[in-house]
């Protein structure tokens, strides 16, 4: 896992515009969004999934960066103040806490296009209408009907008590629609797997996307905002709902727990009983942040 | 040019989420950003372009959506308090006075990726690598060295004294960069010009882009909010460098005449003159808003 963490960081390292090209302030702030902080773990399902297609690691690094790049533009965007209004992310001031305002707009809009940028400029697939799927894909689960319509969902959801079916339907979108294309860009790197393994994986990837969500929120209600590298205890002040305020803390971990198990199921008849993916499964739930 | 006008309006409505679909405040908000305004400046220099490659007019549709919804995206991203603080745009309250401003956030967010959407989803070109290499020219136009970078620039040099030198870099970013791509987008639908023949017409882009770029200073400084359908003498109230404030308007006049005779020169040599192409510049250049 050390390693795929290091090719990532390189990837994303050389894919961002350097510090000292014009716009120099507009470059160092998306730089200072990106590098040095973060899980990672969406990246790490790409390349999971990329190994079980037989990908050349080569053509993951660039999906796994392209679905970085959109999970960064989203974390800026939903720390502004018209939005979450937070200001600290991975342990450190969020850009518009360290830039400003305006910064922060253009840094997440930017990082959006060059997650697009890449998945076109760079070889990431066997030919060019699979990599053009590959793009369709990605727009897909990061728009209006994905993870931004996700992101609408929750804001109107605010003060809201949701039932178990409507907080799954919001997440489904804000993070369960990128982890699904993580895991399927992974595997459309490679030509492995048939289609209905690609099937049997992205019901994985529903089920590790949920299980994500779930423990996301049983964290931020019972860690420290040092432990998280973010604002803790975020959900309860705003009123959000959330797997916690619904369930309980100890109903949402057992959730989190048979969702990992239907995760793993879902992995069995997978080349190498899913590789990777299954460590990754048990890093997901067992994190402490 | 009204039947390419009624194309356009056709496809963008088409393109677009219907107002029904979850999440609908965000759909119907994407709707207004893009639906019945605009000068579809843009859209009608593909349009142009693609004639002159012998292009399938639907293939182009889909090509000038796309280039307008980058457009619309960041116009609304744009007008927001943080950015130029504005509150009329095509003659209606902007995005985030008749929503709200997390809401123009996620619709300017929504918007780009459905540009890469429609790029990556319907055949806008002869095979699929001229489309990646579409998608790429779309991408680099619009991030942060194309247009988000030149919002930036401008974002710096407001209260600055620019030469014109330095106020024809912020807008080759700013508007010359999704401009330039508009025509070549268009172009590259078709088959039928030459490398040389694009190059050509790239030039003709790069004037026009410009000469678009002085009238609109020179429309901020003479015409009424009204008139314009966006706020009138913003830029001289902002302190922001402009043709007008470096040149006078008489001079800025005349340098958009010359823009635009060699906008025109540069079409001499392609089929037909330049076709639709010659009708455009002049609609640039008079234009009243």
């Amino acid at each position: 896992m050390l390693d795929r963490q290091a090719r990532i960081e390189t990837t994303l390292q050389s894919a961002l515009p350097a510090p000292e090209i014009a716009p120099a302030r507009l470059h160092s702030a998306m730089r200072y969004a990106v590098l040095g902080a973060g899980k990672r773990v969406r990246p790490l399902l790409a390349y999971g999934a990329g190994e079980l297609a037989s990908a050349p690691i080569e053509r993951v690094d660039y999906a796994a960066a392209a679905v970085e790049l959109i999970h960064a533009y989203s974390l800026v965007h939903d720390d502004m103040p018209s939005m979450d209004n937070d200001i600290l992310r991975r342990g450190r001031p969020t850009v518009h806490v360290e830039f400003d305002e305006a910064t922060a707009l253009l840094v997440g809009d930017s990082l959006q296009t060059l997650a697009f940028q890449l998945l076109s400029e760079r070889t990431v697939a066997d030919d060019a209408h699979r990599q053009l799927e590959m793009i369709e894909l990605l727009a897909r689960a990061s728009g209006s009907r994905g993870m931004a319509g996700g992101q609408a969902i929750d804001l109107e959801s605010t003060s809201q008590a949701l039932t178990v079916p409507e907080l799954e339907f919001m997440h489904i979108h804000k993070t369960g629609a990128l982890i699904r294309a993580s895991v399927a860009l992974g595997a459309r790197c490679g030509g492995a797997l048939s289609d209905a393994q690609l099937h049997r994986l992205d019901h994985f990837s529903k089920f590790i996307g949920l299980a994500f969500q779930v423990i996301d929120d049983v964290l931020d209600a019972q860690s420290s905002s040092a432990m998280l590298g973010k604002t803790a205890g975020k959900d309860a002040r705003n009123n959000k709902p959330t797997y916690v305020s619904a369930l309980g803390v100890e109903r949402a971990r057992e959730l989190a727990g048979e969702l990992r198990d239907n995760a793993l199921d879902a992995l069995d008849t997978l080349p190498n009983a899913g590789g990777h993916l299954r460590e990754l499964a048990d890093f997901i739930i067992l994190r402490k942040f």
